[in-house]
């Protein structure tokens, strides 16, 4: 084929390289998924990126440019991709110029949140205003801060983390080394924890049956099924994590007074069994002024985030 | 006096209205306060208002404008000023367009936390970089953040609420509604009712020999003086203040990715004992990359931070 008016987005992730054209309305035209080999080195890992976008535009035409979300500390200036977690011996490289060279098309490198963020106003719920708070739930909890338009990035490019806001200044420890983090307590392989330790005491749950009784099968998605199915404790515990995200999501929207949140990610997947305490709790928790305004929405972009915020990239201007 | 290039302030208070004339480098020039006597109706306050910064005019010239810090909701563009607290019947008035009218100066009017950290820019410990996130300890926990020479105002101008940001989401109800908020830790009435609490736990500390035993004479001011005798009690509870503080502060700097506090009001002349510990706290709570940069000093404006703030207001560009 030959598209125009197009952008190569390519999610760069530890196990997986996802590359696909994208069209100015968020419309994927193609896409592709290659392994990222991070076993092989870092230089293999490059190589592979580079492939996954020639497959994309040798199928799709030539781009407007080619964006790519990575994971770790990106100077999205200088297109520097900084030890991202999961490629050992990375260290320091700057992505932008090897693709520009490779490619011959302007490319642009930004951390997959803040690439998430960006999706999300060029192609998704934070669209109509651009001013919303970003949160995905995934393995951790990642975001970024959209404030008219225009990502705000912070003194080093670092801000929106979300993730590493307190609920409880005495509570778990957190990987970051801090306590209570939301993090430590909605973290994907947190939420698989904490519920199995819930079952051990409680025992007998419709989620337990499900399972078969073999507690290394249990996942976020096991325990939205169990709560589809009706289970009242699968439902408790979804209804837990809305609670505490509510706690978090309020002190940042009191620090920020922005008042539209957007939740991509996995665990967004509860659907209404976490917006709607998700919602209760956040809404109870925000100051007053905030609270007839207060609006939080499930991102529009689902599976496909990664990839089209990556594409996104090309179509955002600052 | 007929001074030039100085701004008149204007810090409205409950109880009193403090004016002065501050010239460009934050120097104070002249400063008179008379009383808001609220119980006479607003009217009788805007005519305060106006008096004083009469006084003020007819003292030292004619100013480059007369900013005014107002407690509440203040739209800044506008000049309206909704309902201050403390001062009944109110409403909304727009407090510039009365003072150009009055004065013939042009005026700004603002928040009184806006002022705060406006003043810190133009006057203060903010003035070298422009980018900090400023605190006020006082009756309540106020806020500002400032990011490249610019308030960050958020969707209606309140951002900057870092009093509301939750330590403990299964905490004391704050006056806002909300559950474990820091001002319902820190503020001057929470740290009184708290530490009486305590010395009727401990009984024989040095900080009850110099209230005489009288509990109702408490006040921060006492535990300071108790702490500088060398209490350990009262160094414990100011160190705990710090600790708690410390958490809401590292979760407003990771979501931010700002690296300088500036603390002002009040409960920030706890010095050193305030300081040490919420420092040691927000530095093991802050994400790796902010470690290093992170610098939480005290406000350089002291007792007449209200006065340079409201008289920052006439230099402050957005």
């Amino acid at each position: 084929m030959n598209h125009k008016n197009f952008g190569i987005g390519i999610d760069l992730g530890g196990t997986n390289i996802k590359a696909g054209a994208v069209d100015k309305s968020g419309k994927i035209l193609f896409k592709t998924s290659i392994p990222t080999e991070a076993g092989l080195g870092y230089k293999h890992v490059i190589e592979q990126i580079v492939k996954a976008a020639k497959i994309v535009a040798d199928k799709s035409g030539k781009p407007d440019g080619v964006g790519t979300g990575a994971p770790g500390v990106v100077d999205f200036k200088t297109g520097e991709v900084k030890s991202p977690p999961n490629i050992p011996g990375w260290g320091n490289v700057n992505l932008k110029k090897i693709l520009e060279k490779e490619l011959r098309f302007r490319a642009v490198v930004e951390n997959d949140a803040n690439a998430a963020a960006i999706g999300e106003y060029i192609y998704g719920a934070g669209k109509q205003n651009g001013t919303f708070i970003m949160v995905t739930l995934g393995t951790g909890v990642g975001g970024g801060i959209f404030f008219n338009g225009k990502l705000f990035r912070g003194e080093t490019g670092g801000a929106g983390e979300i993730g590493h806001v307190t609920i409880n200044y005495n509570g778990r420890r957190c990987n970051c080394g801090s306590y209570g983090c939301i993090e430590a307590y909605v973290g994907n392989s947190r939420i698989v924890a904490d519920t199995k330790k819930k079952i051990k005491v409680v025992k007998n749950t419709a989620l337990l049956d499900l399972l078969e009784g073999d507690l290394s099968k249990l996942s976020p998605k096991v325990i939205f099924e169990a709560a589809k199915a009706g289970d009242e404790f699968s439902r408790d515990v979804i209804a837990q994590i809305g609670e505490m995200l509510g706690a978090a999501l309020a002190s940042a929207a009191n620090l920020l007074d922005i008042s539209t949140i957007v939740i991509g990610g996995g665990v967004s997947g509860f659907g209404k069994f976490l917006f709607e305490p998700l919602r209760r709790s956040a809404k109870k928790r925000v100051l007053a002024p905030l609270r007839p305004r207060l609006k939080i929405i499930r991102s529009k972009l689902g599976n496909a985030a990664g990839l089209k915020g990556a594409a996104a990239l090309v179509y955002y201007k600052e």
